[in-house]
């Protein structure tokens, strides 16, 4: 049986390889999708699809199970979003996620859902870990080996300070080359 | 004369209906345009192009004038949404509108507008509504027949509460469709 | 040596001639990029590429060096926005920019990149500019003369008023031509 | 039950309307799909959306079922083509097609497809009716009286004139609103 | 009063400079629109939008009439061509084109068109420029002077030959950054 | 010293797999790009992106460096091709390629680029291949064996003939999900 997860990943952190090491003993494949494949340099998405690919493909090379990590560039349309994740993926049976809108997605596209509870979800949160490099605080014993790696390989603790300072520090007349986003320092409320 | 109305129809409800007979009384020919018609599954946009072209064309169907209910997918370039618009619908002589961009858009174009006000706009307003689907309050009484039966057909309520969810109780690393949209719970203040 | 410089420039103003001044000293030639040339008719983005190219072509006419004046669409992947931005202009040597995202990706692209204090901060900021013509306060003193006579030629003033009064007044059910932007009438804090 | 047939429609003649009186009698509701809604001004495609959806619509006014005739844009992606369609129609349970790659995503997707024969194939072509108007051969006896009256209504024998002269005639140097389409002379071998 | 002349000026020669000089003589103000400006490193299409605007810029530096240069993308949508290049330019009272399918457009959309012959079209033509560049004919004599510059400066007669190869040489296995184009190596029959 | 290697891959066949195992002698870490990764069901293009996915990293499993395998949606933009790969994949030193127009592109964008005899060119070609599964000629001794596996997972053959046979069978009034191909049945010269 082959199962698809999808997430953003930025970073990949232990709360998503511990979700990954739980579906990996239900499925033969794993596929993992990137999902926001086509945004960077953000405070809310700060490494690009390649580099994101990087990291989870190292962190992932001990698992078992024969798995594909492939990035899913966003399409804006939620009713054609299944048709565009399975033609990206080696055809799978059974989709992972959390996120009511994904489930409903693939459930009206009438493909079978899991979900499971994340782990230690109030530390364990992309926004967090974000924030954390931002404000130099520790993030590195969140995160697996190989993660810390390819970050230090592209330096992007230094990326992600300086992208994010566009939005305390710019004003209005610079040129944008994408829109501003609006990550919190704080966790979401989830 | 032809006439040309534009709106989300997020649902079709009686406001919207109320100024169809009134314009219906002054063209031969009306056509009405579906918006944002690649949006789909959120809250501020539940339903998809195909089930609004559905609604209205039901809705419509009692009615005198020749009705065309055609779907205007979204451009992103106001300075030639004008053309696109056009481009999609049979040759019109007046658009309708009470909104001040689609107004000012139509009028440097060249194409005349006119405005007319509202039905009850206090409760008959698409963000009201929705709210009252995911709050289980009342809301048959506020839109046609036709539309009850058709969001009962696709199961409508059920999915704007699902997608609903996805705004409260998300977190930061969820694969992301579509950008969330932040459609609140009272009505926008019109 | 030529000079590559960006903005929105909505409107061009005497903060951005005073850098064009400066910058002229530095370069042979220089090419002012007009971002986010696609958006019009909104608050924050009231005129079009063309327009923009007008004003600024016509403030430039006195400057001693080689000018070009290009518009550059969004095209919402950073990672490729710095080729983007080269395919459009003549090829430069250097560009100028104070924003930490628009810094970053040049240098991640090996271009070098120059900042500079802007000028008179406090006023000489668009949304600043912005909220004076929709309030009715003076703008004319801000801006190149060639600027008041492209607005004035365009009838400028009238269409910032109306679209912006979509914010306030349009309500939820309204057709969305482009998505309502949030510029404040406040300058942002830069 | 509901069918759907799409196609181009450029422009909708006797053969069409053959084919949608034999759909009629096998279904309540029918939704006619107006293919490459986008594309016009060619000698290909030479009528936009709202041309065609006027000549359709007014075509299938005598019909006894519910019609409805929605614009489908292409998508330039077979693999999200099918849920691209459905998400702009009502939902439909069988899909009309004699073109195998259509019938192939239909029934990849799940969709159970009918085909018929064409009637009268050889004339009621719609490149043999397109090459009619442009050399001044007969072919209002091949269209339905209501198509007749949309493509005078629009000038249309001179605009598909015109815009073909441009395959002819048109430099190299000429600028290129759209690529020329290849629409020969003689009937595809169909 | 305003002109505007598009073309795609791969690469600007003395044909268009004909023309340009007679046109400076009906207008105050000229825009030059570089048409299919994302297209660039093929055969048809081998120089970049900022390529082709530094090479047009500087031939036209001696005009006596005000001039704006602006790189005009692709659409493909015929429907809305007009409003696009109408958005990206200072607005204009007259289009300059010979091409039927542009008169069309502009006609359509109640802009007076001129139309003018070309000079010396025989050798003056893009695709007979081009060609001579691959077999190392002379094509200097027929360019402006600022013209030569430019293609030495970006090293252009190299990278048309590399690319024009593309087309003979390439096998079907490669990657396809962009569709090979299929501009033959004599001139088009106009 | 990590390497990357494009192709369409329609199918991965020995061709392909022998330039992969002589790069594999020379990098540390191989990454291979699905090119054209929006584009299936053509008889150019029969298989998504994600069986292409599939077919390549089963096939690369025996290898002894890491690999990466990941889709690349065509941007139809030359010019900013190389910078939509690099965003796409983990960053690569060097770049493999026969072909004229991508070994420019890479060397522009200062990419070092490597080129190496295709193996055995004459019938390891991609439209060599499809040709006889359309035919019902051999096939399968000219893939890895995991490429046969997974066409026939995915019931492939009958695909492609289905596909194929709309560009000899189908008439012009069909409805057009994507452009037909143009593969001819014989090899390319290449």
């Amino acid at each position: 049986m082959r199962g698809f997860y999808i997430g953003r990943f930025q970073p990949y952190h232990d709360g998503h390889h511990h979700m990954v090491e739980e579906i990996a003993t239900e499925v033969d494949e794993l596929v993992l999708g990137i999902g926001s494949a086509g945004d960077s340099h953000t405070r809310r998405n700060p490494f690009t699809a390649g580099e994101r690919v990087m990291m989870v493909t190292k962190a992932l090379d001990e698992l078992d199970v024969t798995t594909y990590v492939v990035p899913i560039e966003d399409l804006e349309r939620n009713s054609v979003w299944v048709s565009h994740v399975q033609s990206m993926s080696p055809k799978f049976d059974v989709a992972y996620s959390n996120n009511p809108l994904v489930v409903r997605l693939f459930e009206e596209a009438g493909v079978e859902v899991r979900s499971s509870p994340m782990f230690k979800r109030e530390v364990l949160e992309g926004s967090e870990l974000r924030g954390r490099m931002i404000r130099g605080d520790g993030w590195r014993d969140l995160v697996p080996d190989e993660v810390v790696d390819t970050i230090e390989e592209i330096d992007g603790v230094a990326r992600i300070r300086q992208v994010a300072s566009s939005d305390a520090n710019g004003g209005d007349d610079h040129a944008r080359p994408s829109e501003t986003d609006t990550d919190g320092e704080t966790p979401d409320p989830a």
